[in-house]
């Protein structure tokens, strides 16, 4: 048991008790006598953040190949430096996605990369809560398309190192993936009751390509292939015409809204607020940081609202209640976990911010402060599953973790 | 006389010798047996900010009024506040808001707002570079008109406590100036050889109203004036057609691009590639922290390079390079100041920056990872005219500057 005391919840001071897991109790005085105490003076507490589309391990492409046309960028700068990727890089790459995460406040996130066990081995190590998929690309080719089915059982099969791991499956894309493998990827996810993610509507080239090959748009053709619904998660969906949006919100499909990336590799802007008022269920990445180029959900949230208000030509967009959501709730929701709120019978996953810090004065409206204002140096303490992952900004094995990275991005970059 | 043993300038440690308010001497090993000697093993050195537009003191009125329409945000929420604050009020904010400056790496700036003489004496107090405004705004009542000529007269007068300041001058707006205020200020600024600042066209509202009531857009006016000079800066601009283009370009006006509050407040995004491409001076600033609602050019880079993409509609748009530029040295230029790059004969503004730092690995594109990655954690010392305002994390006075703050915001706030 950990008990919070004085902390600031809202408007006022608390204290708060977690049990295992869980916050157990929230009220003005808690006695706990066995409880380890934390005194949380002159900190608020906030929900975690949940970055609901990034590729960890990309983690060491940071920088590479700025300002150049996507296809230059991938040809050049991108892919032939993940074809040197081995298993043992990812680890070190992944934990270092890691801290990066825990500095910024995300205790949770969904991933889509290579080598999924390397990255669990590194979430399991660094205390974090992650929805790790193995990812399916085949690339059309048939014996590709086999051998991963085969692989993606595989993964299913052996159950997660921890509670706070979630095996799923991805399929990257329309573009990428045949028929065969997402329709066999569909049934292994409804087998299994697991979660399924693909990119989907990034682009109006995809958008069209796809019109071209298959005389549909990306989402009627998953809608056709089974593959939407509660547990299937688009990431991107920037482009949806109102055909699309009727089948997300029927299906109750999420999406996850990476808009740094999006203007940064000139796919558009989400129409954030159009869809928030259909009643879309909306969550918010990063993507990887080779599009972004950073793992901030704070820096995440205040493009989301800027440019929300931008694409609607209203400033009443992207309000602040609804942008925290995003990065929060709506993401942890999206994965059936109770967590992204304050309240009792929650996942303890929050963070401690300095409530003097120089970003977060005044202290006229908090969740505005720490979308627009607030940065890595508001935030003291995080806590992922009822457990610290970061104690006064210290966290175990920094200095260790970092060096390994480096070392990895020479052997990489070299 | 300071020297700074092995810091890193681009790719590789050097020595930097410090003399007086310049960099006097850039070689692999100094010698210089009187010099206060720093180490800078680990850090890198890069020219510090310059943020062309901000209004320092609104700092309390962070996160007031979200998500409102202009006017009611206006009406309801800043105006009433505004009207609270007296003389004793404004030192208090802008020290604060140059505490956040200094922790996000700005040593320059230039601003606009109220009792002048208060911003002057925190940027004195607190060893900041400034460029600080009479501002005069009669709304066209005659009354105010003669005594803001008269006070801008003796401000200008008065020489600056320190050569670190400019004491320049600023009409508002054409829509809240009068032509012989105007006037007025653009001879003023003649004889006393000194800047001078317009909002210009940050709204097509604005443009609209300006067509209407003088048949002839904003920057055709003030060109009619004899507002426009390379002693001219337009902040916002976003809306210009091709003939403003050319007023600017011919009569050398600098431009200060604020991209977050553009989008925040719904007035749109400046064509940035589209000025550049025109040889146009552009620079780049914060726009107060009540609609941004941060003080950080770091954040602000990040936007101005990915507005500049989506509002181009190329990823080509907004080069690493050319954000870099806006922040520094074209932000520094613009009032006559050699700086905003670390060169032998710059004034000695820079930073330096912790190459440990999790946010600038791997360094594969340092001015990338400080546009698109970097937060205040990655600054750790900030110099200006070649003294350190924050050494090592640490600013002088930082928690009695806080403590005022909170005392001035609970009584403009109550």
């Amino acid at each position: 048991m950990i008990l919070l005391k004085n902390v600031f919840l809202d408007n006022q001071a608390c204290d708060i008790l977690i049990e295992q897991n869980k916050i157990a109790q929230i009220a003005e005085h808690i006695n706990a006598p066995n409880a380890q105490v934390i005194d949380a003076t002159g900190k608020a507490i906030l929900p975690s953040f949940c970055n609901t589309h990034t590729h960890l391990a990309m983690m060491f492409l940071r920088g590479i190949g700025e300002d150049k046309n996507l296809f230059d960028w991938l040809q050049q700068d991108i892919f032939p430096r993940e074809a040197k990727l081995k298993p043992e890089h990812i680890y070190a790459l992944s934990r270092y996605g890691l801290l990066e995460m825990i500095k910024t406040g995300t205790t949770c996130f969904t991933d889509m990369y290579f080598y999924a066990d390397e990255t669990l081995k590194a979430v399991q190590d660094m205390g974090m809560r992650a929805i790790i998929p193995y990812l399916g690309m085949d690339f059309f080719d048939d014996n590709k398309t086999d051998e991963q089915i085969r692989q993606a059982r595989t993964y299913l099969e052996s159950p997660p190192s921890s509670p706070r791991i979630q095996k799923v499956l991805s399929c990257h894309s329309v573009y990428t993936c045949s028929e065969k493998l997402i329709r066999a990827f569909v049934a292994l996810a409804k087998e299994y009751d697991t979660y399924l993610q693909v990119h989907v509507a990034e682009t109006q080239k995809e958008v069209d390509d796809c019109l071209q090959k298959f005389g549909c748009r990306p989402v009627e053709l998953l809608y056709r292939w089974g593959a939407m619904g509660p547990k299937t998660l688009f990431a991107h969906a920037v482009h949806l015409d109102d055909n699309d949006m009727r089948r997300v919100k029927e299906t109750g499909t999420t999406l996850a809204h990476c808009p740094t990336s999006n203007l940064k590799l000139g796919s558009g802007q989400m129409p954030l607020q159009k869809y928030l008022d259909a009643g879309l269920k909306v969550t918010l990445g990063t993507d990887g940081v080779s599009s972004n180029n950073s793992l901030s959900m704070m820096s995440e949230m205040k493009l989301a609202a800027l440019s929300a208000k931008n694409q609607a030509d209203s400033v009443t967009a992207g309000k602040v209640d609804d942008i925290f959501a995003l990065a929060t709730r709506n993401g942890f929701n999206a994965f059936g976990l109770p967590a992204g709120q304050i309240k009792e019978g929650a996942l303890a996953d929050f963070i401690l911010v300095d409530r003097n810090n120089v970003f977060l004065l005044p202290d006229n409206n908090r969740l505005s402060n720490m979308i627009y204002a607030a940065d890595s140096s508001c935030i003291t303490d995080v806590f992922c599953d009822g457990k610290a992952v970061m104690r006064n900004k210290v966290i175990p094995n920094e200095a260790e973790i970092i060096a390994d990275f480096k070392h990895t991005c020479a052997d990489l970059l070299k």
